[in-house]
């Protein structure tokens, strides 16, 4: 839908600049680590164009755009949503030992672990600074919002790492988790325009929970794609997730599946030692046989139907509504 | 002097209860680092008495007084202060690969380093969660307070991490360094309570003046004791920020003293390989021979006079003001 590329792209040119600005506040090498992180330049400081897709953001200034603000509103809103995320994926990356994202090299394989830690801490300290400075009588309540979804962002790193050595995770807790870690930044980005705009509480709370299934259906798409997505598109390795032995929706559910498939899928994946080639698509196939694949891609649609139900229910311009639908349903049939 | 030691005792009993309460919002595994790391628990949960000295939270509860406003308002200014101070020692132990920090092993050695850098995090976004809870009309403003300071902490620590690879460190870059490590936050905390009291701002920038001499001698004293402390006390190894090659003012001072001393210290430092015993009591007289311990002694001497001065040319109740002076002296007379 070409309406939402659009609105993707006009979100990046109006936080561009006051990006760049706020990255001029920043100590020089502390500045660079974060300008080639968020891919406005390469590791020798040359232009590149290769930013992210700024869902965030997006969100963040159509929620303004819901309350009737302009992007003296929208834009410090956005600002704060694509500065959080990016110092969760900075730290995320050390955390993870990830060399790779968005077909470029991490910023702490790039710079260094010291280099990309204070990268992500200015990153989150900025977020909080230009919401402080925001023409607004309800900052302060931004402010809030961002700290409460900081605070699960960093709840759901911390489950995602204590599942690793864990054989007894429940869809359940990998639910919470995924929730934490990608629902909750979702909801803040989706409502945050509307909070610095002083707009009602049910308009708020109606766009955070338009985001909060948003971003339950995104992350369950993600979840399918990192083992069934087409590695030239996702920029991922075939089977990734299975190879990283990850604890994501489609393997918990059919690990607690209590089926032949998954009771096999348990002495694949809890087996000391590398998956053969062979091992990494039989494990996808059991996972298949397992009803992993269905049950994650049919909550995925259940997520997006809230999603849209969600905006659906509020008072806002229609071409608001379309603008929050369309993007939405992009997110969703995304194949990388 | 005992009212100093009073205050400081004072201020950790006001403020135990609300930072546990803080920490209480955090998922377990990061509020378990979190409270380790802030002397709470051992790595079992057996609570302990090991807290910091808590300077920093309590210059914030004097600011608060000295504006006239009670621990309403200077708690959450203390507790902001604390948080950010202990997420920077969090993530900086993490980048400077140190094991030990007040007699104990640290965060990342004890729990991994991705527990410690979202513990770090954690405190981080805690903090600005804080203060804008706080009661106050100003609330925002203490948060540009803490923004602009977290962001200098960080280009310290960048630069700090920087001259471990230069040979040719200004003496002026490393006073900077140190007065954007220790200067800003000190300042911060001087005057973040009186902020958040929405003072004059004659008396929140006196106060900040304070803060920011007060860091400084307290690094210089640091940087003495860093070479010449009993290491009984200090709870550092004897001689040890020359074994590690630290780049601080004393040694800056000798090794661009243009003296013969200096130029043989240059030799000693920039040689490959680890310094044997004599090497490093050699390398602590020829620092001591080219100057650089009267000089640091004296700037460190000259930055509490104008601490001390900068109290003085305040209106402020005369208690609160000796509480700060004695303050003041203890901290630069301190051997460990």
């Amino acid at each position: 839908m070409s309406t939402t590329i659009d609105s993707l792209a006009d979100s990046q040119r109006r936080i561009e600049v006051p990006l760049r600005s706020a990255l001029d506040r920043l100590d020089p090498h502390t500045r660079h680590c974060c300008g080639y992180h968020l891919g406005l330049w390469d590791p020798d400081g040359v232009p590149t164009g290769s930013m992210g897709k700024g869902i965030r953001p997006t969100l963040a200034l159509l929620s303004a755009r819901a309350a009737g603000a302009g992007d003296e509103i929208g834009v410090p809103a956005a600002l704060a949503c694509e500065l959080i995320h990016n110092f969760s994926l900075l730290h995320d990356d050390v955390m993870d030992h990830d060399t790779e994202r968005r077909h470029r090299t991490t910023a702490w394989a790039q710079f260094g672990i010291p280099a990309a830690i204070l990268a992500g801490d200015a990153l989150c300290s900025l977020a909080s600074e230009l919401l402080a400075e925001a023409p607004s009588s309800t900052a302060i309540w931004a402010l809030r919002c961002v700290g409460a979804s900081t605070r699960r962002l960093i709840a759901g790193q911390a489950a995602d790492l204590d599942f690793e050595t864990r054989e007894d995770v429940s869809l359940v807790e990998c639910l919470k988790m995924a929730d934490d870690k990608t629902g909750a930044l979702m909801a803040c980005s989706a409502s945050l325009g509307a909070v610095l705009a002083d707009a009602p509480a049910e308009l708020a709370l109606g766009l955070a929970d338009f985001g909060t299934h948003l971003g339950m259906a995104f992350q369950l798409s993600d979840d399918i794609l990192g083992i069934w997505g087409n590695p030239e598109r996702t920029g991922k390795p075939v089977l990734s997730d299975l190879r990283s032995r990850k604890k994501s929706v489609p393997v918990v559910y059919a690990l607690q599946s209590d089926t032949d498939a998954g009771t096999r899928l348990k002495s694949l994946y809890f087996r000391p030692g590398e998956l053969s080639e062979t091992e990494l698509s039989e494990a996808a196939e059991l996972v298949e046989t397992a009803g992993g694949r269905e049950w994650t891609e049919q909550r995925a649609d259940r997520e997006l139907q809230e999603a849209l139900a969600a905006i659906e229910a509020l008072t806002i311009p229609a071409p608001i509504a379309h603008e929050f639908i369309a993007l939405a349903y992009q997110l969703n049939h995304r194949d990388h």
